[in-house]
């Protein structure tokens, strides 16, 4: 039987419950949107000041070497690297996901081009997050329109999709509107089958589930800082490559600290060793700084069993508040989007609803903040460092009540905001 | 006659005094390396607070609307305009310099590639920047090699470098070495004259010395964020197209940010509006926002003659530094590098010196920081902003202590330090 009783029952049993003391929550609010971006963990400010005032303010540009800001993007990448199965000296933080994606896709179309010139397919989902499609159409336009995107509409036609012409398979992990995950050993080794390299986008998967990308057989990776990492608005991202690639091709944002000897100033080009050579222009300290803030928290959670534990609480969670919402709001029009197999899903659970938008609006009026992905999608995401079964419990409620009064439909005339 | 007390009387007499006050400066130094990070100003530590815990802490993501994130890089875009001489809506600040260039960079490439597609050639120095130059060997290398560099040696031979075959004119306004400034609208003319393109790199121009972005017929200009902008370690950078040419061409750095409707969600990339087709993923916006307290502190400069009478200033400013120098170390054998006619220069002075390393960490040991350029060069910015005559004959005055002592000698085996 479920209850807000069992909820609290299961959060005392949580041995990970002592995790979300590591996050600034405002009060009276239950955030459910850590998908889009990651709350403020406790450290933050702090580490930020003395970054600005320490660092910045007394020490100036000797901070690059005594405070070590130069091997950020090498040390943030260490960090996130264990979270999603990388080896140390593979990933850096850097830039933003788009770039990144455009700095991998290009590599990857390159080394696809030397050994094998007629594969100009790259295989995505429709319905995969925008940004990755338009850096794919942005790098086929500027080659002359070399490239094709070759669009699934469900991901068991993807295997179909794979063959002779593939140059490259290129998936979000976690679909941003469904939470659909893809099985990335079976997806990689079928890509890999055909001939083909594979991109996957860790956007929401990173901090969220178990990543395994060498174990799995990936080629390359990207993801975001500012979601379940907890790096701040517009965090940095990072990247990854196989180390079975990485010597191969310098890739074409070939600025300055990738290069073997960025002080020495000479006017040639020569990629640095490794990762390295993924590196553009000068590092962004603060927000890198923020970003380390963010993967600590996750790295927190090493003594209570890492990713794993994330990951059973994560389903936990998930299939909770699948289980609440049709108990609570059967037969008033939400449709579940999300696989109902734990094991297929990411850390969110979206429903389908007509009105999806003002009925978020109203959610979050009440202060139950998910979002809302056009056309209809009411997404809400589960974090499980910081998370609660009482607040799955009462985010349900809330929706239910909002749902039997009817106040969504006041929300539903006035324009829809940009963002939220 | 120079002595200290005729420095001092200059500081009584500079009505821009005053602007000092808007930074933390560390007691007991001499920063003469703004033009390598620019000191934190008093403003940014409580502003970045208040980001973090009011922005991001308490309203979370609905800051991208309440707070005005996500209109961030056109703001501070507007705000950095008028100090290139760029109209409104012309500029935006995004990403870093090195992966602006390179949007640039293919844009007007593509433009000329369209008009005149025998034009290959980008002419740039060798003394360029060298980040500017491996953007442009990784786009011409993703190209297929079908661009080529081609590097003069010295300003004066660029006119006549640049031709039937010339694309593009790739310049930093202000040289990183030797801190000589180019002619912009005769070099502008020039090129167009040609038949070719411009870019400005802007690195050492913006907040030092005045910028005519239109009225220099200008194509398009980047710029960074870190330097005299003061807008902290690894600061956002900027990026203007000139009115004529923005909508012709959608950069191939294509993200969701620079889409006509991002939260529309389609899967075929449209390019917004004007230079915001420029933007590529979801902007930094701790960072964006330190870099608009550091655009504040040029900005408090208006009701003072803004950047004409910081010109007026830095002017004065180096040419007592030479004067100084040329007195107080005469004979020791530092050779000046920037051009003695301060119409000719930035807001920078430069000396080669055989054992330039040496000789800058023996000063920095003294609280007096410019910085080493590889191989010879010693570096001194002067930022009109915060910097005074008395620092300026100080300054002079412990490099002939130094040199007189020879103390820099004891630093000559150390190995060189990475950064500074």
């Amino acid at each position: 039987m479920i209850n807000r009783d069992e909820a609290l029952r299961r959060d005392a049993a949580d041995t990970l419950a002592p995790l979300r003391d590591q996050f600034a929550l405002p009060e009276g609010v239950i955030y459910l949107d850590g998908n889009s971006l990651g709350p403020l963990p406790r450290a933050t400010p702090d580490r930020l000041a003395a970054v600005i005032r320490g660092e910045w303010g007394k020490d100036l540009i000797g901070s690059w070497n005594s405070a070590g800001w130069i091997d950020l993007p090498a040390d943030v990448g260490d960090q996130i690297a264990p979270l999603v199965g990388a080896g140390a000296g593979e990933l850096i933080a850097a830039d933003s996901t788009s770039v990144n994606l455009f700095k991998v896709l290009a590599a990857a179309l390159r080394i696809v081009a030397e050994d094998e010139p007629g594969r100009v397919e790259i295989v995505s989902e429709r319905d995969n997050f925008p940004t990755d499609l338009y850096i794919v159409q942005g790098l086929s336009d500027l080659l002359g329109g070399r490239y094709t995107l070759r669009l699934v509409d469900s991901a068991d036609e993807i295997p179909a999709a794979l063959g002779a012409n593939t140059a490259l398979l290129l998936l979000t992990h976690v679909n941003y509107r469904s939470g659909a995950m893809h099985d990335m050993a079976t997806l990689s080794a079928a890509a890999h089958e055909a001939g083909a390299l594979t991109i996957w986008d860790l956007a929401h998967s990173a901090g969220a589930v178990p990543v395994a990308l060498n174990d799995d057989g990936a080629d390359f990776a990207i993801g975001c800082g500012y979601k379940y990492l907890n790096g701040g608005p517009g965090a940095p991202a990072f990247l990854w490559v196989a180390p079975r690639h990485v010597g191969r091709f310098r890739q074409p944002l070939s600025g300055w600290m990738g290069h073997a000897r960025p002080f020495d100033f000479v006017p040639d080009y020569e990629p640095g060793e490794g990762v390295s050579r993924y590196l553009c222009g000068t590092p962004a300290i603060l927000a890198m700084s923020a970003l380390e803030c963010g993967v600590e928290t996750l790295l927190a959670a090493e003594p209570y069993g890492g990713m794993a534990a994330l990951r059973a609480k994560s389903q936990a969670l998930t299939d909770f508040f699948i289980e609440c919402v049709e108990a609570r709001c059967a037969g008033k029009g939400l449709q579940l989007v999300t696989p109902r197999d734990p094991a297929r899903r990411g850390s969110q659970v979206s429903f389908a609803f007509d009105d999806a938008w003002p009925l978020c609006q109203a959610l979050i009026a009440r202060g139950v903040i998910g979002d809302f992905r056009a056309p209809d999608i009411l997404r809400f995401g589960f974090a499980p460092l910081y998370i609660r079964f009482v607040d799955v419990w009462d985010a349900a409620e809330v929706l239910g009540t909002v749902l039997d009064t009817g106040e969504w439909l006041e929300a539903r005339f006035v324009e829809r905001n940009a963002v939220t």
